[in-house]
């Protein structure tokens, strides 16, 4: 029984049509996310401590929704989220209205390590942030130029833009997207599991893990939760006998929206799955056996 | 096919001794809210307005940890929170850390229909709350002098206060709990399923409706987010066939800790069930063919 490992950029409608260098700068950072946790398993770091080393990299990438790279609110600034989960324990630990932490993910450890609770928020997460001693900085550092210019197309088209959306043409009634249309999409993830079998999962929306599988969910958040997508692929194992395989694709296929959710898993067995409905997903995977994946396509929509 | 509700004001530690005239208040509370959502099933209300009505009246409530009568932060400050959700589509909406907003549960079904979201908090949802005009007041409103005095008992013994513990005593070690001890005891819920099979769900922590039953779960948050209990009583009957006490009974027996939770459901066959493992739940439920009943403590602890 070997360790496995996958991690997701966000899913969404990724354009088909993305210039060369946009790509492979994507695929190289998630070449180098993967990298981290596969050494972080190789030296027998703890499924745990895997899924936070290879967010926090997500997280410090500016070309990733969360941390710097963050989508804007309507008042352009950051609110950011993250949530972690221990799947021996159930344990579990998340953060949100972030406007000064590095690495959110790092404070949902310690939500979950270091306090009874499971859930801060605003200035509560940002008071325990300072209680920890864990980086903050200037909420500017979030901010990047393409950002600011995708909320001011935003506005300019009068409409909330969500995180898993194209930029809005200004002429609302095309349907081209444009060619920078990837950095809008769903949040960042990863899932793991060690040569002791531990699982863990860590994430913004839709994080769960127990003592069969870890996932990690992305696209349209408000479909993750309406659809408790995480928890049910564990469920249909856990109540219904599915393999992980079967419960990850029943799930993407049948009780989500077309167009909405990408998921990362991984089982205690290291089996990996990457099943997604949408147009693309950036998502990379190992196992011990030498397997290893990196994609941002669906190979299903030619 | 007839109505069946259930409603709750909390579960937790409710001590056994509890004076008369507060054990009458109580009850008298639990009665009159039953009856209000008993009234609006008579009169053919659709579930979601049943469970929203039923729950204002809670919040209303100076007694129960809600609204009025909420748990205090460390700062003396109130954050009150909401969960509505609708069996029929899943859809649902959820407001945390309002400050000013009489009636939190109906903020919450307003992002559920006139928002993209899910989710708002804070700032945003009571920006939102503005918005929509719904009734707001000084924050003072929600302050009782109950919770005021027990927050100091917390900080004199220099522990958080949960919301389902007891109010701690000054000498720690001991196990006596007080006598008035029973108004911090988990949130309030309630669940419902009109003549023509809708179903829905209302509480902060702990809701959910689908198409086969309705959950509203109280006591420890905590032991009910790791667990995904309302989630998984329903998972239970969707994925595995159990009925709806079965499911309830597992979930609440085998997986969360003795003395966390207790919760209220229906199905939409009209079945009800009130399960706990705390020794206490205000709670009190009816049905369409003259069933009713009204409770606090646990009758398996004697």
């Amino acid at each position: 029984m070997g360790w496995a490992i996958a991690l997701h950029g966000g899913a969404g409608d990724i354009p088909r049509f993305m210039p060369e260098e946009r790509r492979k700068t994507r695929e190289a950072a998630l070449r180098h996310c993967l990298d981290i946790g596969v050494n972080a398993l190789k030296t027998r770091r703890h499924a745990l401590d895997v899924v936070e080393l290879v967010v926090r990299e997500l997280e410090n990438h500016p070309n990733f929704n969360a941390g710097r790279g963050s989508v804007l609110t309507t008042k352009g600034t950051v609110e950011m989220e993250a949530c972690i989960m221990d799947g021996n324990t159930k344990r579990c630990g998340a953060v949100s209205g972030l406007t000064t932490v590095v690495n959110p993910i790092s404070l949902a450890r310690l939500v979950m390590e270091k306090t009874p609770h499971i859930y801060l928020a605003f200035d509560g997460a940002e008071d325990f942030a300072r209680e920890q001693g864990v980086e903050t900085v200037d909420s500017s550092h979030f901010i990047t130029p393409e950002n600011v210019e995708r909320l001011k197309q935003a506005k300019e088209a009068n409409r909330v833009q969500l995180d898993y959306t194209q930029p809005i043409p200004k002429d609302a009634k095309s349907e081209t997207p444009l060619a920078d249309g990837d950095s809008q999409i769903g949040t960042v993830g990863c899932v793991a599991v060690d040569n002791e079998g531990n699982l863990a999962s860590a994430t913004s929306t839709g994080t769960y893990a127990n003592n069969l599988c870890a996932i990690s969910a992305t696209g349209k958040g408000e479909a993750i939760i309406r659809a408790t997508v995480a928890r049910d692929v564990a469920a249909l194992m856990e109540f219904k006998g599915l393999s992980l395989k079967e419960a990850a694709a029943h799930v993407v296929e049948e009780c989500v929206p077309r167009g909405t959710v990408g998921l990362v898993a991984v089982s205690s067995t290291g089996e990996i799955t990457m099943p997604l409905n949408t147009a693309g997903m950036f998502r990379a995977c190992a196992t011990e056996d030498g397997y290893s994946e990196i994609g941002i396509w669906n190979s299903e929509e030619n």
